[in-house]
This record gives C-alpha cells, structure tokens and sequence, in this order.
C-alpha cells in the first residue's frame, strides 16, 4: 500500500508550491508519487469543478454545493487515488474530505455529524496518512492572491473575511483533534523554511510504511 | 403550504404524458401548478444532468453519480420546490428522492440506509404528499422506448434488463412500505384510464389540503 498525503489551505498559502516541491524531492529519491487535486483530477471531476466555480451559478445552493464538492471526491478517490494506493504510490493531493469539514461545515455552519457522514460515503472511509495545513491569516492570503492576479476571482474568492477566518478557526480545530494526522505551517515562512519543515515529517512517514 | 406531489417509473411508462395531463386537469380547476423534473429543474441541476447523461462518461463511479443526482436534487428543492411549496403551488416533479432507493439502492446495491441519509441531507427532510408509480415490466418499457426513438440512446438506458428488473422490485417494496403516500398504476393501461385513475387519487389528496 501507498500513502496518501494531503494539503490544506487557504488560496494563496503556497499548496501549489509545495506539493510541486514535495513531490520532486519524493521522485529524487526514486518513489513513485502522483499529484492530484480535488474537485478535479479526473473528468467528470473537472466538469465538476468547473461548475462550482463558475460565477455564473451564484444561486447554488449550500447543499447542492457540498454534494458537488463530495461527488467529485468520490470520483477521485475510485477512478485515482485507490488504484495508486494499491500500486504503492505516494500521493500528494491537494484539499480533500478536511475541506468539506472546514469550509462547509466551520465556515458555512453546516452540521459537522452530516459532513463527516458525507464524507464516508464519498471516500468510502479512506483517511489520509498526513495532511499538511499551511496555515495563513486570511486577510493575508486574499492580498497575496489579487497581487498575482494571474486567474480570475472567482465564485469561492468573493466569499466575505469573516467566512475565512470561521475555515481557518475550522482547521486549526480539525488538527488540534488529530495531532498525530496533521502538520501545521506558518505559511507566512520562506519557501525553502516550508518545505523543510514539510520534508521533515514526511521522511519519517515513509520511511515508517517502508517506501523510503 | 402547498402540495408535493412525484411521479416514479421507468423509461416508456407514459410519465410525461401524465405529468402534463395531470397539470392540466390541476390548472382547469384554478389551481396553481408547477412541473419540474429531475435531475434537472434549474440552471444547475440541468449542468449535473448533462454530466449524468453523457455517455462519455463512462468511468463514472458508483458513489459519484449517486452524489451527482442527490446534489441536482437539493438545488431542485431549495432553489425551486421549497418556495413553489411555500406560495402554496401544486408540484409535480418527474422523479425525486424515491429514484435514488430504486435505482442506486435496489438496482445497484448501495446501501438503503446511507442512501436515505444522503435523500435526508439533500431534500431537508421534504417529503412528496404523494408518489404516483406507473409500472411497467421492463422489457415493455425499452422496447416501447426504442419504438418511439424520439431520443438517443443513452448511458442510463444501457444497463441491462435485470438491473431494470432489481429497480421495479424495489419501487414494489417502496411502495408496499408506505402505500399512504404512493399510487401504483399499470402503466400498460390506456393512457386516459391511467389518467382517471391519478386524477381519482389527486383530487382527495388537493381536497384534504384545503386546494381543491
């Protein structure tokens, strides 16, 4: 069996960065490793993903955009994430069932119970090995974001301060339950800081489950 | 409040026809009535219904498309039926939270108890007044479709007889469950006889609740 390692975090935290990072120090030590995303990462994923964030649909309901969200997970947990598992890959994956938790859940006030219950439908129980939460003030994160400027600001980008700062509080909640699951990063930190840090508890993983 | 009322059946069993007949005879009286269907009903729930249907989409897990009809619905419900409800309409939907136990319960063998909890979180709890049932043998249904050939065919419509055969056993048990809230008709009846038969049942239903 693989690992399955996740990132969490607000846009503009650096995921990006560091599961492009992370997955080229794992492949310098010659381990297979995959990186995929969600919602995304298959087609149907991608047709689902470009539903949720196209502005056009800003009457979706909460409900119905849990529902998207977790469709999607299922998706990619089926068609990629078990088949990779049982081929021994790592993979990195960027967001999954702890966003359900902290977005919706924490930030839109959805019952935690049902989205967890969701959850277990979507990925069938499967839990990640580590997820590593790149932790950013979200005033800071939404500043870094427009200075880029390089998408548009979308759907997900428009929602208020405050429901940031309720998916941040959701995160630092989620980990605080499952220290032994979770890593923790001040994002504010140097590039090379971060993925130190990442590498760090990383290595021990997998050299833990025998593939490094 | 209004009245929900929902109409089950298979491909070919004249659901449509008696949709509109059923409208009419509602609207003739004075009555306000609205149809809708699933997966379908709104901008959104149309976009999920043109993923499900695409025969493209092929590798389209099992839970994912399970998550996919259950999230057109909660927009259907939120977005649609709730308010129609709440200005005191007569609704007619084509298809509702019964097709997920027949078609992905009983036809595909997912669990009845997680998919009633998946209906739960997506409709809120909204339960139809009354489900009307056409039944039809399966092999009728497919052959009465391919006759019509007014469509392509499509990805639902290829799955094999006995999955068909699973489904109208369990909309049977379904119905036996609950036969306050459901209509069992022989959809291979005329179609004015299938009519009187609806418009027998609807009238009390409108009459107890004060609409007729």
């Amino acid at each position: 069996m693989g690992l399955l390692i996740t990132f969490e975090g607000p846009e503009g935290s650096g995921k990006s960065t560091q599961i492009r990072l992370l997955a080229q120090a794992l492949a310098d030590q010659g381990l297979p490793v995959l990186t995929t995303r969600e919602p995304g990462g298959t087609a149907i994923g991608n047709a689902i993903r470009a539903l949720l964030l196209d502005p056009v649909h800003s009457e979706m309901s909460p409900r119905a955009e849990t529902l998207l969200f977790t469709a999607a997970r299922a998706q990619l947990v089926d068609e990629i994430i078990r088949p990779a598992l049982a081929a021994g890959q790592i993979v990195l994956c960027d967001r999954y069932a702890d966003s359900t938790l902290a977005y919706q859940g924490y930030g839109h006030g959805q019952s935690l119970e049902e989205l967890r219950r969701l959850n277990q439908y979507a990925t069938g129980g499967l839990q990640p090995d580590l997820t590593i939460y790149l932790d950013l003030d979200p005033e800071l994160g939404l500043a870094r974001k427009q200075a880029g400027a390089q998408q548009e600001w979308n759907r997900m980008e428009e929602q208020a301060l405050d429901f940031h700062r309720a998916v941040r509080q959701g995160y630092l909640a989620l980990a605080a339950q499952e220290p032994g699951r979770w890593l923790v990063i001040d994002a504010t930190r140097p590039v090379d800081w971060v993925q130190r840090a990442i590498w760090q508890r990383v290595e021990p993983v997998c050299r833990a489950h025998g593939t490094v």
